[in-house]
């Protein structure tokens, strides 16, 4: 134990911000996004930018086989390392018309953590480690978060390093080629507790006015493939009372799915993002159309409902109007509910620092998902501009972002010890 | 005028099945369908068989610029060629995955005609002529229906000529290439009147059980896009409420774009053929949809007024859900109706063969479609199995087709005159 109170610590805005305009100019698009694809020439020189101020930190620097980078604190002598480093990151890679916050806000505000305890010369109990996750985005590699996930043990690290690209490029290849396929076994580490500060991706804070969100869980996601089939026909020929056309039952489902998520809200989420007509020509009726549906709720219980409800109305709606219904599960993530040990740290860190903050649940998926089947974690929100995010015009302000960190200091603070 | 009877004449049902069978042949599918798209080898195969059938028949044969083909039986010495050609025929090209009847059968069933005459010794007071006319499907080269749309002086010949398959094989040169790139000027022939047998590629002749159908006209049809613009989303951050998703506005539009069909029966037609999504992302709210609409009915007036209520219904959904929706109308084919003394021909020939018949309306489209244009034009639709067609199950009994060909016939005679 130390006598110093914390309390009053506040991490260097400046610093912060002006890192995140130089990290954001590696892939800088021309409306003011970013495109920092996985193991790309940009990822490199991000990556190398970030590993450079690491280790002017005083930071010792490890990368594991699947890219991950590690960034670790010495502590102060005699410190056990065996009860594990808290952890803070997230992710350096983007969307191909990113923002210059999602991710890579984490990791440089974990950077910040690392810099204001030593500009303050704080020793703590605990390690302090800073991550950033290769792949969060799965844009270039498919599925997303695949650092994270091989470091949990949720993806298998050679089925992972040989995905490939579009081009047919693997990601074990592309890391190697740019320097980033680490010796280090992933999930080699042990962690105490890990924090991720990120901006929220959605309306809520600034509809609300509040600077924080502590998130308290990720909400379940399940993927779906809504396919419904019926006989293709003429457009003109085919008289309308004997046709059995997708269409109509869709236009009976559709009502129903959104219902599903606003007979359960706040929290409901029910969305479809994308549908496709076969054979698809103009005078055709189709004999087919596939339409992705994606549900989102934070509790199990109530997302198993959701998928009931969905299942008995494609049922009911095909049946009644000689269609041949089915959904497919394309993709099931349950709800994570976060640790209360991290989740109570980022409340001391609210504490501490005052700023206004209300609960919250993550609708999108982090790398702290994977993370959690691990290790105790906590997540931490700012606002973002309209809720905009995977957009180039993806925007926070200074003052948020120097908020988000000083709670993630506290909350690092309050679970490394002094 | 002669003194002979002829209404006890019929045509020879085997030779114009075994015909359609050789004919298959060229470019015969696995499945039991055919390709024989344009300008292809297979095109060749078939204008040559047809052509060396023609000139067995003592027929001359004459082929214009754009390909098409016209086979003419001479008339009695001292025939009055002015008053111009009493015309029948259809087109030798098919669908990708086509069928044995579509368009090949109104070609040998004039030939059949011609053939009939000649076995009877029937002289007649105008010149027959057999027409086949090139392109119709538009399957390899678009848009449909070109060789009689040349001919009508609806496309200029040169820009035809110039139109390009995927490959970027121009209509020209291929045309060229098998042999039937013609001297003839397109469209430098009289005619008296014009006659088109044809499967209905619908259901309703045969759920009606009558083997003729004399065709009134062709409705009128107009294709459109719908376009619906909101804002793309996350699907998880996003609460349910502030979305402006256009799939919210397409679930309420969709119900009254088939009522403005099912309002105006027996006619009225309403099809969605094909539908995407931009950017067409399983977890993004979509910032566009778009749906391919195609409209049609018989009566150009209550065409109009389909049109006016699928604009509304899209004005105002959208202005109710903060989206903008607009239809963009990108094709319309005036609904034809067909010449009132060709129509008494056909129904000359019901009553001479005694064929059930009923009245009806092609959805489709038709050469004879350009061909009103220039020329008094009726046609005969015999069943089709299942209303099935653009399909290799096409089907239809030899039966009905000795039926509309005997029909073809006795309408050829009624305007041909002894």
């Amino acid at each position: 134990m130390t006598d110093r109170d914390l309390s009053a610590l506040r991490i260097d805005g400046e610093r912060l911000w002006s890192r995140l305009m130089e990290m954001a100019r590696h892939g800088a698009t021309a409306k003011g996004g970013v495109c920092r694809l996985t193991g790309s020439d940009e990822d490199k020189a991000g990556r190398d930018l970030f590993v450079a101020w690491c280790e002017a930190a005083g930071c010792s620097v490890t990368v594991d086989k699947i890219g991950n980078i590690f960034a670790r604190r010495p502590g102060r002598p005699g410190r056990d390392d065996s009860i594990g480093a808290v952890l803070a990151g997230s992710h350096l890679d983007s969307q191909p018309t990113g923002g210059r916050f999602d991710g890579i806000y984490g990791v440089l505000a974990a950077l910040e953590v690392v810099e204001t305890l030593n500009d303050h010369a704080v020793e703590t109990g605990a390690l302090v480690e800073i991550a950033a996750w290769t792949n969060e985005e799965g844009a270039r590699f498919a599925p997303a978060m695949l650092g994270s996930g091989v470091f949990a043990g949720v993806f298998d690290l050679d089925w992972t390093l040989a995905i490939q690209d579009k081009e047919g490029k693997a990601l074990g290849a592309e890391l190697a080629r740019i320097g980033y396929a680490g010796e280090a076994a992933p999930g080699d580490r042990r962690i105490k507790a890990a924090f991720e500060v990120h901006i929220e991706q959605g309306p809520i804070l600034e509809r609300e006015r509040k600077t924080i969100g502590v998130v308290q869980g990720v909400q379940g996601m399940r993927w779906y493939d809504l396919v419904i089939e019926g006989q293709e026909a003429h457009a003109g020929p085919t008289p309308m009372e004997g046709r059995r056309d997708p269409f109509q039952g869709l236009m009976q489902i559709l009502p129903e799915i959104y219902a599903i998520a606003k007979d359960r809200a706040p929290w409901g989420r029910a969305t479809c993002g994308d549908i496709a007509a076969l054979p698809g020509s103009r005078n055709t009726v189709p004999g087919r159309l596939t339409t992705a549906v994606d549900l989102r709720h934070p509790d199990q219980d109530t997302l198993a409902e959701m998928d009931q409800a969905l299942q008995a109305s494609v049922a009911r709606h095909c049946a009644d109007l000689g269609l041949a219904g089915r959904v497919e599960t394309i993709w099931d993530s349950p709800a994570v509910k976060f640790d209360p040990a991290c989740i109570a740290a980022v409340r001391a860190g609210v504490a501490a620092t005052g700023y206004p903050a209300m609960d919250i649940v993550s609708g999108a998926g982090h790398d702290s998902v994977y993370l959690s089947r691990i290790a105790p974690v906590g997540m931490i929100f700012v606002p973002c501009e309209g809720g905009l995010s995977h957009n180039e015009a993806e925007n926070a302000t200074p003052e948020d972002i120097a908020a988000g960190c000083d709670v993630l200091l506290h909350a690092v603070l309050a679970q490394a010890g002094a």
